[in-house]
């Protein structure tokens, strides 16, 4: 089942100042004007060498179902400010942009296009809101998701942080996104039910509170769920309580029943410390294959420390600094204009800004990855002008847009093109894959990046570049810009 | 129109183990065990002195609308783990527990129930996670954003946040609690749609961007919306053509059409120089009513910061850092189990933990505000058992629950029970408020606190403290559970 059917109508989560705009845009008879918009990003989150991208199937739901009911036109003409003509033209409104984006699961870098649209200022303007909110939402949580699964290292990753996450969305498309990066699945049942993330879960500290022991509360779960007891063994203490009973009902109820225990949980106290005596109080009792799964608000840098001290821990629950992404909890993605049509012109834009690094790339660009053939790992992006094509088969020279004398030339290499065509004059042409498909993609495009730009601390600055005409084309429009506010 | 228009079954948002517990408890003989289950927090984010209870709509909203639809009761069954009685007893789930809750917009501390749930064990943890949820979510944004409030020291804040928001629900809610706790107001247009909360918002940079020049820019935005001409003045640069071009257009197209000017806006660089600049600018071209808000990611310490330096600054929009709490993104509420009523007999329980921090508070219970008659401010929370009765006409002495010889008594002050009755035996009790009501009783209840409580650094630790006869019930507790796993 889709999000769709869960979610009446969302057009109007939008900022006031789209429809501000859109108005505006309308009454001062730009209607036919196109432009083209880029959503990109400036910096990766934790300071990490890159990004996922996730967040698309997302966009497409809500731009699919954009409509204004009776309801929102209402709304809108209690505020006194909008034209009729204008509410007309919302009661009509139907979404004829081109919009383009890097396929979800893919790694992504700053400064490069991920979503470009084309199309009506009032219609490429008015979605920027909502096309941002899902793009920088499930980016960010793939993002920090890919770190916390590359610390444990191979072992299972479970999403455990709905009760902190913000609002219902951010669970259940946190649950998505986490999957997506690597989580192995989730304990948020309605992700299982909408996008089939795979939802487990097992006993909180109040089911054994709740039985007169923490014997009886362990023997009951086993007799209920023989082929998957799983139990938590942090309630009163581990040491001495939780992991003798748990190897009591192991022995007294799972064995007469013919099942072997799957797992202890620990999610209180020092855990390496803890697990470790756990593990050989398991191996001696006869249960070498029971697993010990570690919670307790963990990330990437605690899991990292504790394999690294040895603790012998097989699987990780991690709650609230995955779902929240708390140690950077926002993605920066944005929204500018690059360029527009006007009276069959084409003109490129670029924003000045006091901010230098809020300069933006002018013009209809697209998005190149250039693979090394021999090794199969990714060299470079390269953003081009719309039109020009990387010819794989000869010699490119690419080089830093800042300090222009770093060039490399790229041989035998692969290049490819990154932006797909979503939206084509309002009509879908792009058929979002299924989950595993994507989380299989996010796997693949993590394993062509080198090791110095996967790293946690200090990555190596993966290159994005650009094509001369694109930089020669940002010099000219930089120039223009000054000349004219010096006069 | 309330949410539950706009989200159709929230049902499923909730983790799975509470599912594996509940159909547990129905096996285990366990369905007429009642639970009484507080949600609490240990620590109020970015270390403040208090926090805001925001969140309890929504909670009502998902618990008057739980049910089971065939195709939830399918997806379980194809589990393959839960009981045919089970599914039978969640399509007529029929809600019957009692819940208390502190209202929204009052000053909440750590370690004191904020909501209580009495109820059959199977239905009172099911409830669990979404419950967390919301009151996480919100009460962090809440809590969060008087912070900025107080910054701004009674100029507006407006919430600008949607796009960095964690999704649709952090977005929609965040803006809801953000105006509980003191914005004016949000960008969020469906905020208003749904709830009402004042949405407002002018151009983007990308506006200015479309026009042939700024001025063009400005004057087609002031023609359009000259009742409310705020302008948005750092496109290309703010002081040599952002204000010049403003005030131009003030003069040209505001001042024939006989409006004053609302406003201008500056998004990056160096605010208060800029601001400063522009204020005389303004001045002289006798515009000494023309606001200046400041945007770019703000938050609490930077709004301080630039009033501190003499920023001319009227008024603020505060995105990312509010809406995510970039700060300290996650609010730690929790839920635990305090007692049970099973065969005619009340039982507290308590959670021991290799963490002292978090040892529970058995039993059931009340929490108490006592108020200073002369001063009208807060002294003190109390948590008492339910039944006891602070008598606010005779002396009370409160204690420290850790050090108990620091001990104080309060005399001449107005004792307030805080938990109010929401529901009974599953029917709501309670009204809503409108959201303005709350947004007072915010304003109200954090009035009453001491400023020592109420600053950003270092604040003085309100008191929360507890009867004697709750400190005497967990103390004989805690001895009994260390003699029972000494043995």
């Amino acid at each position: 089942m889709n999000m769709r059917e869960r979610f009446v109508n969302m057009t109007m989560l939008t900022d006031f100042y789209e429809i501000t705009m859109a108005n505006g845009y309308l009454r001062s008879g730009m209607a036919d004007v196109i432009g083209y918009f880029d959503a990109f990003f400036r910096k990766v989150p934790d300071d990490g060498g890159f990004a996922i991208m996730a967040g698309l199937e997302q966009i497409i739901d809500y731009i699919e179902n954009l409509h204004f009911t009776d309801e929102d036109i209402e709304y809108l003409r209690g505020k006194g400010i909008f034209a009729e003509e204008f509410l007309e033209y919302l009661r009509n409104f139907e979404f004829c942009c081109d919009i383009w984006a890097i396929e979800e699961g893919m790694a992504i870098f700053p400064n490069e296009p991920i979503i470009k649209v084309r199309g009506p200022i009032i219609q490429a303007q008015f979605i920027e809101t909502a096309l941002l909110l899902q793009f920088n939402h499930q980016s960010l949580v793939a993002t920090k998701t890919n770190r916390i699964v590359r610390a444990a290292n191979s072992r299972p990753v479970m999403e455990f942080g709905s009760r902190r996450a913000h609002g219902a969305d951010a669970a259940i498309n946190g649950a998505r996104a986490a999957y997506i990066a690597g989580c192995s699945g989730t304990a948020c049942t309605i992700s299982d039910v909408v996008y089939g993330v795979p939802a487990l879960g097992t006993m909180a500290h109040s089911w054994v509170q709740l039985f007169e022991s923490e014997y009886d509360a362990f023997a009951a779960y086993a007799r209920e769920y023989p082929q998957n007891c799983v139990l938590l063994v942090d309630t009163y203490d581990v040491l001495k309580s939780g992991v003798p009973n748990a190897i009591r009902v192991f022995n007294d109820v799972l064995a007469p029943m013919g099942y072997r225990p799957k797992g202890i949980r620990i999610d209180s106290g020092d855990i390496t410390y803890l697990a470790t005596k756990a593990r050989e109080m398991l191996d001696d009792a006869g249960f070498p294959d029971c697993t010990i799964c570690a919670s307790n608000s963990l990330d990437e840098h605690l899991i990292r420390e504790m394999l690294l001290s040895g603790a012998p821990l097989d699987s990780f629950g991690v709650g609230e600094r995955l779902i929240t992404a708390s140690s950077a909890p926002t993605f920066g993605g944005v929204y500018k204009l690059a360029a527009i049509d006007r009276d069959g012109q084409h003109i490129p834009k670029i924003k000045i800004s006091e901010n230098v690094a809020k300069l933006t790339w002018p013009g209809n660009k697209e998005v190149w990855r250039l693979f090394d053939r021999d090794t199969g790992k990714a060299i470079a992006d390269v953003v081009t002008l719309a039109g020009e094509v990387i010819d794989d088969t000869k010699p490119y020279e690419i080089f830093d847009a800042e300090f222009t004398w770093k060039r490399k030339v790229c041989e035998n290499f692969r290049a490819q093109q990154l932006l797909k065509p979503i939206f084509v004059a309002g009509k879908r042409v792009y058929d979002c894959p299924p989950l595993s498909e994507i989380r299989a993609r996010c796997t693949e495009s993590v394993s062509t990046l080198w090791r110095e730009v996967t790293r946690f601390e200090n990555p190596h600055e993966y290159y994005v570049d650009y094509s001369q005409d694109l930089w020669d084309l940002r010099q000219r429009l930089i120039s223009e810009i000054k000349k004219s506010t010096r006069s």
